[in-house]
């Protein structure tokens, strides 16, 4: 990385999808400046300028030129420091159209369903939503099966893109684990997805740039009370 | 392209979607073996089969392996077939990322919500729906002029990857403006965008692949009188 590079990290310590980016980063030995920043009170002006579109977090600033969007930020890392350290996407076509088709069934299909699920007061709802979340867990139980021939990551020997993407929400999964016993990956339904979390989290770069489970699940015990609070007082 | 390779397109003759593979087909000069399908009455086998997350085309099915979902299969056609016609994503990382950017903005922000303000009988939710669609349209237009820096395509001379993922909404656009007399593309509130559609509607590669604007106006015209007649039965 030449003298003159500059890359900063605009996020949030307990986001999944920051964790992406740090992973990333952290992979091809990226040096960076953390800003962390706070969504409850006030968003930075750097924030609101460099994501105007969504003004959301994680963005990736690379000599003042702003990237957005998570898994858009591990394909920029990936591309521009392509020459140090393990390429994040596979190297075959093929390959990378399942990791990236994968990917955004994770963003776009699954998790928002988790999100829906959890978000809805009504328990009709829930229930419907935490069914579909399951079944996109046996979904994904069998894409890892096809995918990784055997191997303990979707990207093979050690984590790629779908790994990032799929795994930087198991931190969460784990600290609802912990608050509610809401257990999502089950070791009779999903036993090689359970496995691979396993490998996964104690995988020395997730370990070294994941948030706790226990400081997560006390902040979302945190954000329960608060949205309690606030919904008893209204 | 060798003389073994089998490629085959699942598609609809209408779909917007289905025309950016076409597109990236025709600009790659590849050879494929395209089959209509009816989503109307039933889905083939092969689709079945080939896409059993979402069960939509378009499926790309390269010697018996199949891709779904549109922006996957372009980069797929771009990346397999790297060495033929001209290169679909851009080459340096940073445009890369503003082309996958802003493509996932049209697919997953601004479409849907687009066809969500279509669908609705609610005439409130239809308004703030076009709103939203409407302020999209104006900040697609701030996109275009920012990363085409006064080429006539998001890619720059020729058409990219921003530009199929843009432009195959085009004819649908223009089919709905034939038949609605609603007006998305304004020659005063997005002067550049106009202009970019008259350029991407008249380059020849898309003239040769995709459907004429007056077909889907009827078939539009003939959805909704279907599902008029369905809902006075009911």
């Amino acid at each position: 990385m030449g003298e003159s590079e500059e890359v900063k990290l605009l996020g949030t310590w307990y986001s999944p999808v920051v964790l992406r980016a740090k992973i990333a980063l952290r992979l091809k030995s990226i040096d960076y400046v953390y800003v962390e920043e706070d969504l409850f009170s006030s968003k930075s002006e750097l924030l609101l300028k460099s994501n105007p579109i969504y003004k959301k977090v994680p963005v990736l600033i690379h000599n003042n030129k702003p990237v957005s969007e998570s898994l858009n930020i591990v394909e920029y890392i990936d591309e521009t420091w392509n020459s140090s350290g393990p390429s994040i996407l596979p190297s075959h076509p093929y390959d990378r159209a399942l990791a990236r088709f994968w990917s955004a069934f994770v963003d776009y299909k699954w998790f928002p369903a988790f999100r829906a699920a959890v978000i809805t007061k009504s328990e009709d709802a829930k229930e419907k939503g935490m069914k579909e979340v399951e079944e996109g867990i046996l979904q994904l139980e069998e894409a890892f099966v096809a995918i990784s021939k055997g191997k303990p990551f979707f990207r093979g020997e050690a984590i790629g893109f779908m790994d990032i993407c799929l795994g930087s929400f198991l931190v969460l999964l784990k600290a609802r684990e912990k608050l509610k016993g809401e257990k999502l990956l089950d070791e009779l339904k999903t036993p090689s997805l359970c496995k691979w979390a396993d490998k996964f989290l104690s995988d020395e770069t997730v370990r070294n740039v994941a948030p706790e489970i226990d400081k997560v699940a006390e902040f979302l015990g945190e954000l329960e009370a608060k949205a309690h609070s606030a919904a008893s007082k209204s």
